[in-house]
């Protein structure tokens, strides 16, 4: 289901084992930084439990899928799609332009494994980098979520979590629900 | 050699196979988004490999260093060091400080692995938290960056890149550095 301000990330591309982090890292900075849900290629299972595993004690709504008609997720996307790769325009050119689309329609955030086929390059609205030098697909991805969403998603809550860090000048200090309902 | 203005990125802790492309990561991640080199553990050459690679064929200045002394670095360091921890600080709370404590002197990022010692808290000047929430060091990194410098970093230029990519709406265009001079 598609609202109008849904933000979904899509995960092109996965080979078990050798991208397992990579992929977990793509669904946890979504969910961190603000996205709806992530998508990941039906070979990434595991990814996708450690990702509800991690919602279901710190906290949603997020939703994780997986899906084998990745290409047909994104042509029948009804909404706008982003590509975020080293090739394409300059974030700090076109984020205001899709800013002001995403009001109006739900966006699609495809990040790239290794192999991108052209026909996404094409059927992408925008296609975006996050500087035009080769880094990681996690941090594009960080920055472009922080600049389309303009720091609002660092204030989001979580109401239904088990578990809540507090944030602390030092050490760790981790409380559980009820611990936080008794302190209020 | 640390000057006023260094940004230095210290990957804490490396585990050579698990975490070379997460190493790998940060290393590209700092180096597109703005710092001047990285340090990484002793045992991480395949990352600092791969890093040197890019940095001579995209561009640099940027440095790769390997070191078995990770603590006596930061101890050791002549500036600010800021500890990138989902137990931390409020990144969105502390930014200001730490862009203006930077006007004067270098900063250090420390980026964790798997597990960080109570000293590195104890020692760093800000201990931020790019969200509370666990995601992804390359994503909390990047943020971190991309807010330090405030989107500057975005606008650098790679004067001794062998090639360059040029931005596009649509595919991929790479040219080599005389083919840039001969069409300017």
């Amino acid at each position: 289901m598609q609202d109008e301000s849904e933000v979904a990330v899509l995960r092109y591309g996965h080979r078990p084992g050798r991208d397992d982090r990579m992929t977990t890292h793509v669904g946890l900075t979504a969910r961190a930084l603000g996205a709806d849900r992530v998508i990941f290629p039906g070979n990434a299972g595991q990814s996708e439990e450690t990702v509800q595993d991690i919602t279901g004690r710190f906290g949603g709504p997020f939703d994780v899928e997986l899906t084998d008609q990745l290409d047909a997720t994104i042509r029948g996307w009804d909404g706008h799609v982003v590509h975020l790769t080293m090739y394409g325009e300059r974030v700090q050119d076109v984020e205001g332009d899709i800013r002001e689309a995403h009001r109006e329609a739900p966006l699609l955030i495809v990040v790239g494994g290794e192999k991108v086929p052209f026909e996404v390059y094409e059927h992408a609205d925008w296609n975006v980098g996050v500087t035009n030098q080769p880094h990681s697909e996690v941090a594009g991805l960080a920055v472009f979520l922080d600049r389309l969403f303009e720091g609002r998603e660092l204030e989001q809550e979580w109401p239904d979590a088990d578990r809540r860090v507090l944030p602390q000048e030092r050490g760790k200090r981790v409380v559980d629900a009820e611990e936080l309902e008794e302190g209020s």
